[in-house]
């Protein structure tokens, strides 16, 4: 609609993804922890808009239509309202008719996306998987999104389906998966799963979630090398972190830390965090510089501030002056210091928190793939089976 | 109109209050740090009216309109460009208009802040001060405010004028200082600055911002139990601290922290610290229960529910389940097993900062009073004085 | 013996005391954890020797005999061998010979302690108690200590008749207690406690054990006050505190700990932590500075080196260079630039402890006086004792 | 002398060696820190011998001679008394004499060792080092060593030259580098380094120093599967660690981080971290586990209480119950409740001190090899060059 597509403009520059909508709206009071369905897009359609006008004031050159969860399974999961009231349908319609409006106040993108579905890890058949896929994606190209997302994804097998699905519409496709530098849950390198993402098609390759800037770009740099030793010179990279420090993290992410998801709080990223993600993610060739859960449009605010001097132009939002400077007109001394970078970089923010650890050591009750406690079942977890791993759990009392 | 008036609502149960707009705002891209001047309620009022929205949704029985730091002064300070496009009358109505509308969705309050002037430190006549906060009354008044509050006084000499001013109106008046259990700025003790502020007239007194729940609860016993020795028993409490943890602040609250403002992130209040707090608070006696800079809607929404037996309703948003109990649905068992209250009240969240303290030194550069690194001036901050600050306190390098 | 009597030191100037025998010789194999008793001055006194030979070569002035908990009920306790083999005749006589031997390669006193008694608790006569007291004191004065010490009490009750006891025999005498600024057990207040162990006749006052060097001189800073308002002007003030910080201990000091007692490792202070110990309690007045639990000889090497300038002379050993002045030589220019005061005073060592926090809360397990748990019987403990104690605290297993 | 030799020892069962003697005997006062010299095995051998027993009595089956930094250049460097009134000759052969005696009350072996020299560095010719390292060896021959030691260095090459001398005995040799799991300071990998020292002749390769037990065993695991890949089987491995923890050390270790020398309390292993290091030594099928600086007696206690049921018996004193038994008699339950392994297995030990990290970042001041601030010179450091150096990184004063 005579804005740049994606891929044009990652070969120009930077592409500034947006934030993490799920935790974000659960903050405001939109989405319930737990079921994380954006049934809010039909309900509070005024919140996810404003949501998303903040982050295109931030910087971000994609608003991603909220639509993470928004498949019928999940709508309809264990007596959730959302499933009753609203469609699938009219969930993603809706999500998409937001980022649209916003979109237009601005130069952004928008986009669909789709994430790992319940089905492949069932054993359900290739097409059956796909087809889900297919559903989702057939809204969003009814609803004029310029691009394809395909997210969180913890294997590359599935992945792979949900890009050939999605390169079937001739949009672009990026696809990000949750992993670690460990690679996925069916052991596949990292390396090997930028490739095999490369060669289903995908225009821009990544991670996204589950980890920190730093573990992100380590994984990047493993898919780096990979994509460039198999020719794949035009893939792009893409990175969207969570906005928690998680230097503690098992191979499975932050889920699996004693704080998720109520008490991550201390492990927040300052804005000045955010401006060394952003200028490593640049430095090592990553293009498609956005965020994932815990990413508030100031942080989103900060990528576009620090790559501000290869884009040429800063965030559009007027009410932020670079590396605190509007400190310099404190009364106090000590204070009107701060107003300058170097400050900043060097500062190693405490946490007021004398009870608490660096590191927490992630949960897995030293259970293997196999153990009856990790077993599913699709009816609602039972009285009698929560009572159990509260039994096991709980802490001792006199 | 219809609503019960606030001094019926505390002598009935809690009230609880919102929470920081200027620093919520500032990380929605709304205000600026520095400035902090709130002319967004003109340019950007959809902003401002979500987030009023938010906190109605979370429980707060009172929106505040965003009128701090909405002055003349304030406003046309130092080049500031609010000054120049919008005048105080204006800024202060637009808040007004927003939180009426807003309120009206539901069954809140609503009120106007006056706050602590630059004239009364200058040594103004105390005539020329009662003016100051007469401009902004005025205002309040004529737009259907439903009370007055006189908050974020660092001297009880200067929130006796406001609550003087204040009581003019015959509307409900409460008056928090910003002030720490050693008391104000000359010397009173908390107790005594709050039996000067019941004295003065006000119907509600407490403390807001500088220091944490902890902090702010200590204060409050020590103004319950002078207050109690007063006789002003029909004075009632309120606590509208920051969200962010200070047991390491000095006497002047969380400004002279090192990692104010711009990475105060690890100190943030975790929901289960808010039921903490909401808890203690109602059992020491404070029935106006709030918060201030730091605190984001879901903050707000602890305090609803954990005081939600008291009140006989939870808050109005449907989104939440407490004490973590969405979690009971989750693949993995030992996050189901978070899914219960002992678990969170128990967890010391780790930071995942290895390299940071749980402490820092607040600054004051070994300066006191009268030393000439203290002194002010009307113009702004010169280069030459920044660069003397920064020679001063900036880190060496090679 | 033509050495300066103690009196005469504190009002000439700073007399240092020795460290923690019990716990130093724990760690070098010689006092076994648990009974605690000193058979070992009989067992091994080439062993006890050394220790106080390092600890004169680091500046004590004064040799403390080792008979801590060498009394008849200790030594034969729990079937203790200590108890089969020696008797307490032979292990106090055996202490004495030791520091006389040691103390006359220098200018050191030698002193005999005694500590708190199971008697008293138990409700025995007060005759009863002072005849415990007797029969060690006896043992010292025939042989030739110069003073007397009555430490590590947790009632003024107790030590008042501990000192009667002590200055039957006309020399000085020694009280310190092992409280916090919270006061003793019966809930006599720091201060009430300096004044009695004053008024009952002691030379010295002060505190000993519990607590780090920072508690323990706010606690002397309570008793000064108190000792001066009372009029007890000649009566000297005496710190031996622990070499491990305890910020987080609660009233009853270190041993409600997590940690105690074989995990306080990250608690140690260093030799420079040392210096300002010993400043701060220089400046406040104290006269005989010395230490307690975790005071190894370099600590009291610190101490020395710290008041050397009001002392006129450092430490006999010369094995040190103060403030790291031997680190001028080092290859490495970083290295280097470590051999100076500043660097020292300022530097906050890392606990190399990512899983670690800075507090603990220490043990009560909420259980009050009067509970069935805190009865005390002659008997040892049972295995049903103590396999109920293990199943209310042990940690979960799955 | 009827004793069984190391080679049989490591083949039938663990050999525990002995500790940190220059770090011990700096903090008891014989030995200054900077030039680090022996000379007390002349001046103090009271001291020196009291050490060896503590160890001998803890469980080491292993005496060395202390002569560390025993070599002319070292002795005489900067004007150290040593030099001046002890030759090499009279201090090795003082540290033998020692050794001899204190093993004769066991059934200890003893050794002589030696460590990387100046020289090398310099670039002196192979024979002039080789000849250093003969001086030393000398002394150890003709004074009854059991088996010869060289440790500490960390450049293969240096120590291959060493080996080679020490084999031309054909007394066992043992040989360990101070290098962590990224190899030496010339590049060659951990286990490139351990396969020349095994094929210049050691019986036994490992590391010592600079690391803590966990980073130790990383690089021994490197170091096991490369000699295992060359054939080298028949080569004991050997792991002489920290008893600090250094999980933020870089390449160089220890000497590196800001606390190096004198504040690296905190980090301290407590008795049960040694526990653990044995345990994990022992499966990793290490035979000599000993330990280096930092280590005391009790340290290697643990390591004989850890090993007792593969070695078929504790250490000699019998001063220690395992695990914290001996708490099973306290007064309090919650004290008693610690007399178990589960609970010291699983604490995690506060540091008591807030305002410390858990992590430092080593100084290297991005200075690399070739710059000028690196060049050595023979003279002492000038008080220019001093000068210099504090100057670049003093704190900043106001
Ligand atoms: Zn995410
Ligand atoms: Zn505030
Ligand atoms: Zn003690
Ligand atoms: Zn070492």
């Amino acid at each position: 609609m005579g804005k740049k597509d994606l891929i044009t403009r990652l070969n120009e520059g930077v592409v500034i993804g947006d934030g993490g909508f799920v935790f974000a709206l659960e903050k405001r009071g939109y989405i319930m922890a737990g079921p994380w369905t954006p049934e809010c897009n039909v309900e509070n359609p005024e919140a996810v808009k404003q949501l998303h006008r903040e982050f295109l004031r931030a910087g971000s050159d994609v608003l991603q239509a909220l639509t993470f969860y928004a498949s019928d399974d999940k709508l309809k999961n264990r007596g959730n309202e959302a499933g009753i009231k609203f469609t699938t349908q009219m969930v993603n319609k809706a999500a998409c008719d937001i980022v649209k409006e916003v979109a237009s106040e601005g130069d952004a993108l928008v986009a669909g996306g789709v994430s790992q579905t319940p089905s492949f890890l069932s054993g359900a058949q290739k097409d059956a998987v796909k087809q889900e896929f297919r559903n989702q994606v057939e809204v969003f190209v009814a609803n004029g999104m310029d691009f394809l997302i395909a997210e969180y994804f913890e294997h590359v097998a599935e992945i792979e389906l949900a890009i050939q699905v999605l390169k079937e519409t001739k949009l672009p496709v990026m696809a990000t998966m949750c992993i670690g530098p460990t690679g996925d849950l069916h052991g596949v390198s990292a390396g090997e799963c930028a490739v095999r993402m490369g060669r289903a098609g995908a225009d821009v390759v990544g991670v996204n979630c589950h980890f920190d800037p730093s573990t992100a770009l380590e994984t990047l740099r493993l898919m780096k090398t990979a994509l460039v030793a198999a020719g794949l010179t035009k893939v792009h990279l893409a990175s969207q972190p969570l906005a928690y420090h998680t230097p503690d993290a098992g191979p499975q992410g932050f889920i699996d830390l004693p704080e998720f998801p109520f008490a991550l709080e201390p492990r927040i990223l300052s804005r000045y965090d955010m401006h060394k993600y952003a200028r490593e993610a640049y430095d090592l060739g990553v293009r498609y510089i956005g965020g994932c859960c815990g990413f508030e449009p100031y942080h989103t605010r900060a990528i576009a501030e620090e790559l501000a001097d290869v884009r040429g132009r800063g965030p559009p939002g007027k009410k932020h002056l670079p590396w605190g400077a509007g400190l310099a007109m404190h009364t106090k001394p000590w204070v009107r210091a701060r107003a300058n970078k170097e400050y900043w970089v060097n500062l190693q923010p405490a946490s007021g928190r004398p009870f608490s650890a660096a590191y927490a050591k992630p949960d897995s009750w030293g259970v293997t793939a196999g153990n009856e406690l990790l077993m599913q079942h699709a009816h609602e977890t039972t009285k009698e089976e929560q009572a159990q791993v509260w039994h096991l759990s709980a802490p001792k009392t006199l």
